[in-house]
């Protein structure tokens, strides 16, 4: 992982092997990052994708393993989550996506965090079972 | 709704049972919101898609109903028009999308808009009957 | 293609017969713009994705033609490369996407360009053979 640090962004490489939530969480406590929201592309190898049943109240959980391009990577960053949702293409141009609960990178992965100002903290909202913003 | 609005961004919540279109507009005509993008994540139970046929210059829509993670919620707000394209997942991680016309918050609903200076009104473009950005 | 230039941002509309990654290229040297982060939506007519298979270092493509709606068009913008991913929506809502290797604008596409500061330069990762941020 290689970034630049800027007033209102942060520009971030991550590099093949790397997890990508893994390493959102190793700049977000590096960086102390209390409020952002991200946009990014790329390739992965490996996606773990989720599913939340309401009505359980779980996640429902399926790895995928190939040559994935990623068409969209977008979430927010909070002092204690990093909600992120994935959505990405085959080899056949055929697209999965969900909620994602892991990605490995294979070609590159780019990301833009852009810094908010309030902390985004979360509470449980008990009638589903989610840690939501608490604002 | 909860919203957070912050110098440059608004960081909102949208809940169980609320409607995403009607909640950004009723935030827009609060805060006087003349230009934003947005970019969202979530998870709804009905979502309506649409596809605009060119040449018939009309607007197909199926709504759709279940369980669906949404992967990419972008567009933007101007005072005369919000602007939404939409990507969500089903439970098999499967993928629908298309213009939003309309959907309904399930689990939670996360939305970052970034504001910006010039009023972002629209124009009738007679050749393909779209109300287009008159910049 | 007509814009607005803001301090941060640069709005952008293009029309029906432009080819969006062209269409950018030309923004691009207008503007001087060194450092940037998009989001778009839209409707295309042609769509040329990409996939990048890693072992082989090489770009397979396939040309889609049809009324497509744009449900993410997500990247960023470096002097010497733009590089963005795509996710197109059909008729039947049916989702296609990868790296975009060229797009032609059917109805309208809406892009949001948010500048940053740091020149977006590239260089040659031999590990994958790919032409990644050099930050």
């Amino acid at each position: 992982m290689d970034y630049v640090e800027e007033d209102e962004q942060i520009i971030i490489r991550l590099d093949p092997g790397e997890q990508v939530l893994d390493s959102l969480e190793t700049l977000r406590d590096d960086l102390d990052i209390e409020n952002g929201f991200l946009t990014g592309i790329g390739a992965v190898d490996t996606v773990t994708l989720g599913h939340y049943d309401v009505d359980e109240q779980e996640y429902m959980e399926e790895k995928f393993t190939g040559q994935f391009e990623v068409t969209s990577f977008l979430g927010n960053i909070g002092p204690d989550k990093i909600h992120t949702h994935i959505q990405v293409a085959t080899r056949e141009f055929e697209s999965l996506g969900g909620h994602c609960s892991g990605a490995r990178v294979s070609g590159t992965f780019e990301v833009i965090i852009t810094r908010g100002e309030t902390p985004l903290t979360h509470q449980l909202d008990e009638q589903t079972g989610l840690d939501v913003f608490d604002i």
